[in-house]
């Protein structure tokens, strides 16, 4: 291994959009050392060894407040000549989420701004990410037809050999 | 790090299921060093920085001879408890690909055998990984209802800050 790798370097970096399926709305933030403020899903890398949806939900819950529940993987990035990557530290997850509450209480030192946008506005404004905006725009799709159309769901596993559990995602095999 | 980390354990585990639409078939191999003769799909690791799809057609061609181009990703397991496993080393992603050329020359050291498998039989038979079986079905599902239900498409973007590109993976937009 290289000598500038460094074990966070590992991590999955997980995003969770929570969506309000009662009013269209979803939890988004702005990072504080950013120089374009630009709305996006909070999130964080993943801990060695823990689940898609338990970082998402954990990370949510860090930065803002708000618990909530997994329901979906949604999309994968992958990023190409990451400056300082290595390997398995350019893949990047984001999973749908279902609010359990609705109080926001930000972390301050990570965050400059923290709401519950509404999804519509999120699919249209210039002050996000390309990213956050296709995945609005999906998700816009999931609240008009059902979000059976965009969903990835989980199937937990044994394996065949070694008897252990693993999650599998997937489109749903009934549609 | 652990010390008995390998850099090969950061490699990303990609599989390509090589549809033939003209006739509902796919491509299947045996590995040669397992107890039970299960069918699946041809695969390997990444190197480090190459894409999702280049890697799952390297792998399939140096494995069974059969040239493809990437289509879609279709699935992504997360492995729970995996021995040996650190962090990112537990992921495992399955593409679809389209076939460029239909002779099998497998290889030998890896393989006990490689046959394109009718679609239907894959998903019903017992000699095969429950992931395996899985995918053959939604596979099934895509030939009969068109491949739009169960892909995520691959867009190329800039990454906002830096300019450098990204693949991000997810459902169509235009449904």
């Amino acid at each position: 291994l290289p000598e500038d790798v460094s074990e966070s370097s590992f991590g999955r970096l997980l995003q969770g959009a929570v969506v309000d399926e009662s009013n269209g709305k979803v939890l988004v933030v702005q990072d504080r050392n950013k120089t374009k403020n630009a709305w996006k899903f909070p999130g964080g890398l993943s801990d060695p060894g823990e689940n898609i949806g338990a970082t998402a939900v954990r990370e949510v819950f860090e930065e803002t407040g708000v618990r909530s529940e997994f329901k979906s993987l949604l999309s994968i990035r992958q990023q190409h000549d990451h400056p300082g990557a290595f390997a398995m530290s350019d893949m990047y997850i984001i999973c749908r989420l279902r609010p359990l509450s609705y109080d926001i209480d930000f972390c301050t030192q990570e965050c400059l701004r923290c709401e519950w946008l509404e999804l519509a506005e999120l699919a249209r404004t210039d002050r996000t990410t390309p990213i956050t905006s296709r995945v609005a725009r999906l998700l816009l799709r999931g609240l008009e037809r059902g979000f059976g159309e965009i969903d990835l769901v989980m199937e937990e596993l044994p394996a065949v050999y070694s008897g252990v559990f693993y999650q599998l995602y997937l489109r749903p095999l009934k549609g």
